[in-house]
């Protein structure tokens, strides 16, 4: 048995472990399939918008200067010579006293600078020929959209490392992408251990308990962006144990065993990551949940050992997993968006480590709060049903009060940050 | 053409459409794989947690009123009669002046009250039997979780309606489920009107524009729960277009086109739901943008006309048809969640008509602000990729200052809320 484990801070854990993150390359996707993946390439305008100077009303397009004696008891006279639909272009270039019928998004005809709406013209026909008479005096440029003007062509809409959001599909749809280069998914491995852990199936019997650990990291997992091996259980004998772990490290991208990391005889992960020949970048961490947290580390990829306890496991794979899979994917910004938030509730019990307190946002006035789930105890897995942010709150002798300035880490917005700090 | 429409207020047009809401029934769907979805029964307690007393540490179970007359020069000596690993029972319960060495999570042994952690006893061996001595009193209950005391039998955990999330899933497991029953995800048809449209990967024409309306709806369906059905373009002639709306809108559990519902020459919409024999809910909504979004309904089925323009084809389905889309799947609080903020940046620019400005959500000091995500022009579809809120403004003679205090729609918050307002 192993007590003498020393702790480092969680920054300097995250630290050792971002030491081994990597890009996993990119993949081709098709545009219908490519939701909530990381764009591998930036988006760059291949064309203006809009791509022709277009009517953003219907109308009559023609040249202003034509109105310029125009008053409400002097009508100008138009002869209107064709109608353009949005997708079609006049059949020629207009002349003065010459006007277009123009509909919505249909491009400009050439030799107009202005389109009168529908609204202010009054139309006739005469020898089957069609007039419209306008008593305003327009503006060159009036109620045109010109090329270009919501964007340049080469301008850079969005940078590689983009999740694609429906945004980002207008963009690549508008400039031509069936197909996007993404980030290619980490496979991650996971096995459980613990003798007390019975199927989802199983009927529960005495001493036991059912596995929810697993399927609650198996979500996890997807909610990172990652592709999830699940081996199922690990068996007790340790060299069933060494040969599962070992062949499954070599078929993923990282590993991830919940339980078995402790300092009680039956742990026998220490063993393994020995056996292994992996380096155990730490194995004790001054925090709770999580403090017997293990990451190992070999030829560049990772073994993450998360605790069999189900909060301290939640927690673990949030602060230290989660970056690695999304740095994996593509994402320039890795970890979650921390933010500074309102305590929304006293949490009386102070505690010397830097406590990763399960809770959720809430708004007010303009304010953001963030409160504990629930009781905190380490071992409620209720409480991680209602679970959209972790209260970072630091060590200390004292308690925390409703209205205290706290830090809050946001697991379920994917804007993300560059940097753990 | 029909330019006498009459504009409704938005709260107005929301509940209009939500007459209509329907749940659309649930689906089994296998545990692992039923991320995101929405539970169609709640999670009830099936046994206690824990459901039995159990060891929080790894150490000795013994009973208490053994260690009285135990002190710091006064060992008191317990043989140690067997080892509990978690998972398993102890063979008998234990007689004073016994002790069972105790795994973390394993069960209490019958007779036993407190444990004693392994760092504070001593071992020794003698005549091939086990003892431990311990110099401290311990207290009937200590390092004890009781059975039931993180939840009772029968507890409601989650509510139906609950979107499943990691700490969702974890239940699940914990009380059994291998498979749960989900709302089943409505299938939303979809059609791109417009002459103009060019497909993807074609290249760009003299006159024209990609198709890019489609996409990002269908990404929005996705994100909003539904199934999207894409129908593709419709054509320019009328009676090829009814043929496809009709035939599309019997399969499908709600209908959204884009595009066509203006008062164009060329706008078909409004003529395909005369007769089709869909009623209009509303043609005009006093909003900017999405001004002309058209709601009809027939038999209980939803038609979503919006307009062709991008920014207010985006707001338009936020606003109408996602509360419809988490309806049908079972979502207990349908409606985007909006929230009170602090305006980020001057937007200075009045607006008789409530404007939905694109937006981001950011944080400081406790404070939530928002803050447009680019120029307003109502055609601008790169703003969209920075999108994940609805600036909503008032209408009224006015700009808006930064520092203000507005309304934010949080698009890529799941919490959700159960009314509008």
């Amino acid at each position: 048995m192993k007590f003498d484990r020393k702790p480092i801070p969680v920054t300097d854990a995250v630290a050792k472990v971002m030491e081994y993150e990597r890009f996993g390359g990119w993949e081709e996707v098709a545009i219908d399939q490519c939701e909530n993946r990381i764009l591998a390439e930036g988006i760059t305008a291949s064309h203006p918008i809009p791509p022709f100077n277009k009517s953003p009303y219907d109308g009559f397009a023609l040249k202003a200067e034509d109105t310029a004696e125009a008053g409400s008891d002097k009508p100008v006279t138009f002869r209107v010579i064709e109608q353009v639909g949005a997708g079609h272009q006049s059949s020629r270039a207009i002349e003065h006293g010459e006007a277009v019928r123009i509909m919505t998004g249909a491009e400009i005809p050439e030799g107009a600078d202005c389109v009168a709406m529908f609204e202010i013209c009054q139309t006739y026909e005469e020898d089957s020929m069609d007039y419209m008479t306008i008593k305003r005096q327009m503006e060159k440029g009036q109620n045109i959209i010109e090329k270009g003007s919501e964007t340049s062509l080469g301008d850079v809409l969005v940078n590689k490392g983009t999740r694609i959001n429906p945004g980002v599909k207008a963009l690549l749809a508008t400039f031509g992408y069936p197909t996007v280069k993404v980030g290619k998914k980490p496979v991650i491995g996971l096995f459980a251990t613990g003798t007390e852990l019975l199927d989802v199936d199983e009927e529960l019997q005495p001493g036991k308990i059912r596995n929810s650990n697993a399927y609650m990291i198996a979500a996890q997992i997807e909610r990172a962006g990652g592709h999830v091996k699940y081996y199922g259980k690990l068996e007790d004998d340790f060299d069933t144990c060494y040969q599962a772990v070992s062949r499954a490290f070599s078929e993923v991208d990282a590993l991830i065993t919940t339980g078995g990391v402790s300092v009680g005889d039956f742990d026998l992960m220490p063993d393994i990551y020995d056996k292994l020949g992996a380096e155990v970048l730490f194995n004790k961490i001054a925090m709770r949940p999580g403090s017997v947290t293990t990451v190992a580390e070999k030829d560049g990829k990772l073994l993450f050992g998360l605790s069999g306890n189900p909060s301290a496991c939640y927690v673990g794979f949030e602060l230290y997993a989660y970056p690695v899979i999304q740095r994996f994917a593509g994402v320039e910004k890795p970890y979650h968006r921390k933010i500074d938030a309102v305590l929304g509730k006293d949490f009386p019990k102070p505690n010397p480590f830097t406590r990763f307190v399960r809770g959720f946002i809430h708004y007010e006035d303009g304010k953001v709060l963030v409160s504990p789930a629930g009781m905190d105890k380490s071992a409620v897995v209720t409480t991680l049903a209602n679970t959209d942010a972790l209260i970072m709150l630091p060590g200390g002798t004292r308690g925390f009060k409703a209205g205290d300035a706290v830090q809050a880490i946001l697991l379920e917005d994917p804007s993300g940050q560059a940097a753990f700090k």
